[in-house]
């Protein structure tokens, strides 16, 4: 592990009546690529609290909030290996051998109606070989064909919208990539995250493709590969990985969110 | 067990080329609900057959295909208890109190955007009593407000489509109660299956929420309670239960199904 | 004429660089329903304009603006009759009947997907008696079941959208209940306008059914009549009637709208 | 005029109770463009037939049907001259010099919603000469990126829906260049018509877009030049051209076009 990077997240939630609120802003720990070397988590107040893992083997947070304003303030030490394993050369997997869990993120979500989107794919893509290159060139084709700006999109932005409206965040970008790889049977999955050097600081999003037996990174929003990227969540898409969930009326008042390095 | 139940499904699929196929028509066997006293299943020709459990629990299976037609018969004989419990005093479970793995349904998903439809449900079913009576009176709105007719909704229908449209069939009115259910923070599954005195006789969708700490199920095409309702999937929506999903270029070129008593 | 309404409208444009905009913020006359006592109107700096009449007898202006801000400023007097003719017993006219500039007003249009919603507006309103009856039972079920709220729709929302979402702006309002009148063959526009006692102050819409061979205004977003609805411009929905239209890159940095009466 | 055409239309209406209907089936007489050498209608039965002239100009009928079958049959000899004057050099009109009922052209309509397409638009098309040449390159895109193939689309379907699912027919091609079009405010409409070598014969949709002061027609579904394009009607979209559209519950039976020449 070369890398040693610092996470801070400081948020302000609002609550008009009592309500149980999911949170997932925790680096999770995972063997070979990242490490949590040291992490603290304060709600305040917060009258009950209570770790579970969901469906995808995501740690994640249910709290039960009383009414008015509530702290979030996270803070960690992640350490991650110096360089990414290159899968340049890595190979789609035949449908037939992918396993069981992992044909879930073959199938269409809220945000990647992936089934709408066949012919675009195959069109685009089909003439790139299966794999590590047929991903890479999804992502190069988001990366030149979508605007990145805030504000073009709204939580209810689909990647079918993406195509047509060709403006995003972060988000809306894993999103694409999702759809346009599970529309050409390669499994994806959405990972909400962490990242050094994203403008204006926030949390991130990217995608991962399953080639060649494992979960690969990919990041259409930019050209190089990022530098870090660290995990939260995994998910089918954004509806599994909100940082925050209220089940009740609530909204976040403020984010501030800082990664450095060193 | 009291009732007894002869299903028979028989299909004819086409392909194009080999490709992988998933079938789920096979009912559940499920304790105190669904005994399967026999059943044979042929798939003719099959170059290779595997059954896996997916994410949600649905024994499924996983074919390699060649190109061509392909034969499908699936025969059953199915008990069911003479009477489904009652439920109509079921409250609500509180979402801090839900299975972590039932969270996974109070989220939108590919054909229940219910983040859109939370002003409509809270308008329609906010004054009625949490719990049954609450997911009773979603089962009737949709009951007396969609028009139940084939060929007004198709495979890319939303629940919030059909909302506006107010037409579709088992499919979409399973989608809606899922959708409305959601809305209001009720955990609320797709469920594929089979039922008796379906007109014209095909597959059956229906739905299920979990109230009082069990999935009860619930069928909004119908404003008697159904005779029999046969499990084959349950899933976040139609996605997970497909019957039939071509990983390649297929097609369901014939499907009967018949369900008889005695 | 009875009443004396005093408008004021101010803006400032910004234009990236220079562009066509058309702009339709004057009160037209209009015999028997609203006299323009006094008006001016002032565009600063303006290279050019121009005053044509649209398709469906708007008066509207084309300017060629140079890049930077242009600050644009509206006064007018305007005399309303003491109250409107009530139409409550207006028959519906026969579809057969109506003069040919009025059939464009019942296909559906960007904003207006009337051709969606026949189920819905039938199952609703087919009970009431056609005509203004029929007219007041659309706007009574949008006045009570949409919430009118700043913020919870966009520039893209469709009247499709706001039956699911149940919460809009005027504009949604009035597009609702265009399309509700379209989808039962009754004729109907949008209105862009001023109104008194708009909160917070606005440009304002609404919309006019055609029955018994005219045009009346209705309000859905009112329980009682409001007391002054002055026209600007009418066209099949919001397309038609913006007040301002950049054919460029440009935005409306403010826009500051009065209306008073004395 | 040197090539003639001659144009043979069959269709059987169905009404399950009388209504109103119209009919646009008729080639309109279009000076130097296309002149209708002889043409017989024939709807039987018809309780009342009335010519009219739309907003935009093109003839129409309105009728009243009685329940039942009506059948209707139009043919005609129509001229149009061997060539069409090419305007391959056609420069793109200024906004500002635009006669004022072309401006109406500019916006987006029910199945051309252009105010979400502009990314993609600059993006696709902005680097190309404006006027004719852009219009080209519009099509020549449109008919490299979508497949024609019937049912993969629906009367729903909307050119943003089609930059998406990829798929289409005549009517969406020409949907989806009216939209380009706007979305770079280029003036474009829709046209229905006639067309020869349509496989399988049926009407025909294809698009106009105003370059150098005139409409200049253009079809996405042909690399080469269609030989003969005949012009029923002119409007948004297909919304205003519907060649049969009833204000009650009708449908269309049967249709048979057949366009020979000699």
């Amino acid at each position: 592990m070369d890398v040693n990077l610092q996470i801070r997240l400081k948020a302000t939630l609002e609550l008009d009546s009592p309500a149980v609120t999911t949170l997932q802003v925790e680096a999770q720990e995972i063997a070979g690529a990242q490490h949590i070397e040291s992490s603290s988590l304060t709600i305040e107040p917060c009258a009950e609290s209570a770790l579970f893992v969901d469906v995808y083997g995501n740690p994640c947070r249910r709290l039960r909030l009383d009414a008015g304003e509530v702290f979030v303030e996270y803070a960690a030490n992640v350490a991650i290996p110096y360089a990414r394993v290159p899968h340049i050369h890595a190979i789609e997997t035949d449908v037939m051998n992918l396993p069981p869990e992992v044909l879930h993120y073959l199938m269409p979500s809220r945000y990647c109606p992936s089934d709408r989107m066949s012919n675009l794919a195959y069109a685009e893509f089909g003439a790139t070989a299966p794999g590590f290159a047929r991903v890479h060139a999804i992502c190069s084709w988001i990366n030149q064909n979508i605007i990145y700006t805030c504000g073009g999109s709204t939580t209810s932005t689909t990647a079918f919208d993406t195509v047509g409206e060709r403006i995003g965040v972060c988000r809306d970008f894993a999103h694409l990539g999702v759809a346009l790889c599970r529309a050409m049977n390669i499994p994806a999955r959405y990972v909400s995250g962490y990242c050094l050097e994203i403008e204006p600081p926030d949390l991130h999003a990217f995608f991962q493709a399953y080639v060649d037996g494992r979960w690969v990174s990919f990041d259409a929003t930019a050209v190089q590969e990022r530098p870090a990227l660290i995990t939260i969540a995994t998910g089918r898409d954004a509806v599994d990985c909100a940082w925050c969930s209220f089940f009740g009326t609530g909204r976040v008042k403020e984010l501030a969110v800082e990664v450095t390095e060193g």
